[in-house]
């Protein structure tokens, strides 16, 4: 019986709590178990690269500052007038279109601008578009306000299906939100799909009466590999948002630090951007921390070293294939995504803890049948998993 | 005509922009004509006292550590589990009763916390009665979740109406919302005054088999004059919910750093506080931020020096005294709130304007013919606002 401390909603979310976490409390278990030294935890997105060396001189000129009055004090809504002008020169120069201070919106994390747009441009009812597999709180983001995501499937090697995307958008969609490069798959989307889905935005737009956003969700943006490029969105289309995040560029995640941008040449942008600035208000986030703000004064442009993350990705790669793992080389960011061998997910995921190796599920990411192995770990846990990824393959042969 | 770059509800926001803000936009071009040095600006509760010197001390010892891994890395939704502990200690002490490091939410802000609360328990079309005078962003925190926002009138003292709160509360009421020590009057409710609104909300809930939630908003607790003393809500009521924050204690409220401590008796208080903590995690909060946990470490229980807000306190009550406002000495918090010469609120603010001193209408908290000044600045300016309050009211009387 329900003790009604409990929205009807929330009472249904209690229990089935995100899975990524569920393998965290796993991870605890069997590292107090077995030691932490002997567990290959691939299973947060948690960079474990010290920060660029600028945020220790940011931090030592906040210590110089933390007796002043005002030194944490409240900022215009938006953030720092000066840092939001650093930013509109650097995503100029990345976005490869003249982007304004007043463009942009710093927030709490990307997921804080994601429910900051939500907020601000969803009715209830209206329908978010996302990709499979996608990230599980993509549906909760939705969901606060009311909205309904609804993922569309990619295809095999996990690039957009236009076709899809275009057959599952009716008058209730709303936003159709992208992540590239892509957590789980590592998959970067070409300028070539995205101008087909700018096409196909424009033409639905049209037709339904009411502009669909195409909202990008880019905290891998710094992490490529082989050359592989992240083609800008906001000069592509003029409904187009750019949600990032300095959490992973900069191993920042906890400091809540995110920001929006909308393109420069979006209709009435004004009052697109004086309702994200309010949501962000009023959802109780009013700022960025502003620590954070003071440390992108020295620190924005900066970031971790690439090469780990490139090495590391090489190294798990080969630890995969010769195991015998089905699996495509992600092309950005920090995971691999291979075919759980068995074909349950859930089971396969079972049998690598046994062998002391935490994932996750591809089910927690809408995609059961695949399992996400994140590589923000250091070298020697990447070498140490070789026999275990090898031993769990061959169980299940 | 509409652009559609934005909801209806918020289509019908903007324009309408908070008046806290509006007054902080005048007060930058007053300042900008006049000089910074000649206006008295008293509109904004933005704390200019300098921190605890424990926060300088904490933001040397994070500049150490800046360059390691996980420095700024995630931590459980909730927050550090040490500094959970070290709270669950403080606020033991503060409310009287046993708290346990499972109560206790970390969010971004108090204003957060109230997100959080609204978003896991309000169901759409659910009341939240606060008290009039309110702060106008209440509204909106309900609205964001579907919620509506009550307000009930106060006594003339702004001590709590017992009557018609209890006439107020309907089957759709879910949460009351006090906010003691009060902004903008404050006022300080009694443990008399609680103990008959909890008994009210006792008899409600059974009669309405819902659980009514008393929500208190404490920002200002540690703000006290002529040795007044804040109730503590959690030991006499079960459904007792405290928000908190370390923005005005500290003067950290650009950190957004704010806690839930929900009371230690609640039926299934576990599922209460999985509760919160998904909808910190969902509205994308995830963590509060990680350096202002860190600065707890050191500076949980400090605060800024008291001595210097008493004093301005009764500076700035003898200016207005002298000048023949009509008023109430604040009993907490850093706010006077007197009535309007005149009657007209809005017209009144402009008069002061004039007189190069910056107030908020009572209007910007639903409360017309009265208007708020913030004694959070320096005791020259509180001595150089006395001519301009004195020709104020003599131009309307």
């Amino acid at each position: 019986m329900s003790s009604g401390v409990l929205s009807r909603e929330f009472e249904g979310y209690i229990g089935q709590s995100s899975m990524i976490r569920a393998m965290f409390e796993t991870g605890i278990k069997l590292k107090k178990e077995h030691g932490e030294d002997k567990v290959c935890d691939f299973s947060l997105g948690n960079p474990d690269l010290p920060p660029p060396r600028e945020v220790k001189q940011a931090m030592l000129e906040l210590a110089e500052e933390a007796d002043k009055p005002f030194a944490f004090g409240y900022m215009p809504n938006a953030g720092f007038p000066w840092l939001l002008e650093m930013m509109a020169d650097e995503y100029s120069r990345e976005q490869g279109t003249k982007i304004s201070a007043g463009d942009i919106l710093l927030t709490g994390g990307a997921a804080g601008a994601i429910n900051c747009l939500f907020r601000a441009v969803l009715e209830r009812g209206d329908e978010v578009i996302g990709m499979r597999p996608y990230f599980v709180d993509y549906i909760n983001y939705a969901a606060n306000f009311g909205g309904v995501f609804k993922p569309v499937d990619t295809s095999a090697d996990f690039s957009l299906n236009l076709a899809a995307i275009e057959a599952a958008i009716t008058a209730q969609t709303r936003v159709v939100l992208i992540n590239s490069p892509h957590n789980p798959t590592g998959q970067i989307y070409s300028k070539e799909e995205l101008e087909g889905l700018v096409a196909i935005l424009r033409k639905k737009s049209a037709e339904h009466g009411r502009p669909i956003f195409l909202a990008s969700d880019e905290p891998y943006r710094f992490l490529t590999f082989d050359g592989a490029v992240v083609p800008a969105v906001l000069p592509m289309y003029e409904y187009a948002i750019v949600l990032g995040s300095f959490a992973k560029n900069m191993s920042l995640p906890g400091e809540r630090l995110g920001y929006l941008i909308a393109s420069p040449n979006m209709p009435d942008k004004a009052s697109f951007m004086g309702g994200v600035v309010m949501a962000s208000r009023i959802l109780g986030f009013l700022n960025a921390p502003v620590v954070g703000q003071k440390i992108l004064k020295h620190a924005l442009g900066k970031g971790v070293d690439l090469e780990i993350y490139a090495r590391r990705r090489q190294m798990l790669g080969q630890i995969l294939s010769d195991a015998g793992y089905e699996f495509t080389m992600p092309r950005g960011a920090f995971y691999f995504f291979p075919k759980a061998p068995g074909g349950d997910d859930l089971a396969f995921n079972q049998i690598l803890a046994k062998q002391l190796i935490l994932g996750v599920p591809g089910t927690g990411f809408g995609m059961p049948g695949y399992f996400r192995l994140a590589f923000c770990v250091d070298e020697k846990v990447i070498a140490r998993s070789a026999d275990g990824f090898k031993r769990a393959i061959d169980s299940v042969k």
